[in-house]
């Protein structure tokens, strides 16, 4: 596994800071609900900067927090994917460890303090373009709407 | 712009739950502190399956929370990048606004409602692998490190 010299990770992160369109912006509210979007961005080689509604969750959210946590990489393709979770030791269910091995290329019982979080869908947004997000959800209440 | 159809949506959102390695997860604190990280799954089809450590910030805040939402796109080559969020009018800075036009695809100015969004970084994470992830942020305290 190769690692990078700093300063090559340094340059490759400002022409990544460069190149990208969009970003994944994570955002709270004041009671703990965790929120996600991308955003397009413009990045001037010192801040980066966002446009959004005033009134969205992602805009309330960062105006009460004044604190961003942003993520790059690619999202011009975007599957959004919500429900509720729940914890599984990773010695419960063989069959899952190594299933979730085979796919995610390293076995989490060999992790030393690792635990599962699996998420059953209850809502799943899709979409590769403004028109096609406003089309709603592909997934509600858990059921493919199609 | 082309908008799929419902099904086309849902058969290639299936798709790439199954193609895709990684997902970005967003989760929040109780004192509504947002986190975002990513994360390789596995999808069996109804369920999507994460492992990360017991005492992680991610895994403190699905336990407590129950709930996650999670973003699909490719993520083998990741940037976070953390800072203060100011909000700033559209109409404020006619040369920010035309930058942010020519990098995101649209003009927020002609989009009502909207407002700006700037970050600055305080710190930024560069990874395309686990042994980079452990080699620290490349930006501490708004300074590059190399």
């Amino acid at each position: 596994m190769s690692v990078r010299l700093l300063s090559e990770r340094i340059a490759d992160t400002r022409a990544k800071l460069e190149s990208e369109v969009d970003l994944w912006v994570a955002s709270a509210s004041a009671s703990g609900d965790a929120y996600l979007l991308p955003l397009s961005y413009y990045w001037d080689g010192a801040t980066l900067t966002m446009a959004t509604p005033a009134t969205t969750r992602t805009a309330r959210n960062l105006r009460r927090a004044g604190w961003a946590r942003l993520g790059l990489g690619p999202t011009r393709d975007v599957v959004i994917v919500e429900g509720p979770v729940v914890e599984i030791a990773v010695e419960a269910d063989d069959a899952l460890a190594e299933a979730h091995a085979r796919a995610a290329g390293f076995d989490a019982r060999n992790s030393p303090g690792y635990v599962f979080f699996q998420l059953r869908p209850e809502r799943i947004l899709a979409w590769r373009n403004p028109a096609e997000a406003e089309a709603g959800p592909i997934m509600l209440n858990g059921a493919w709407l199609a």
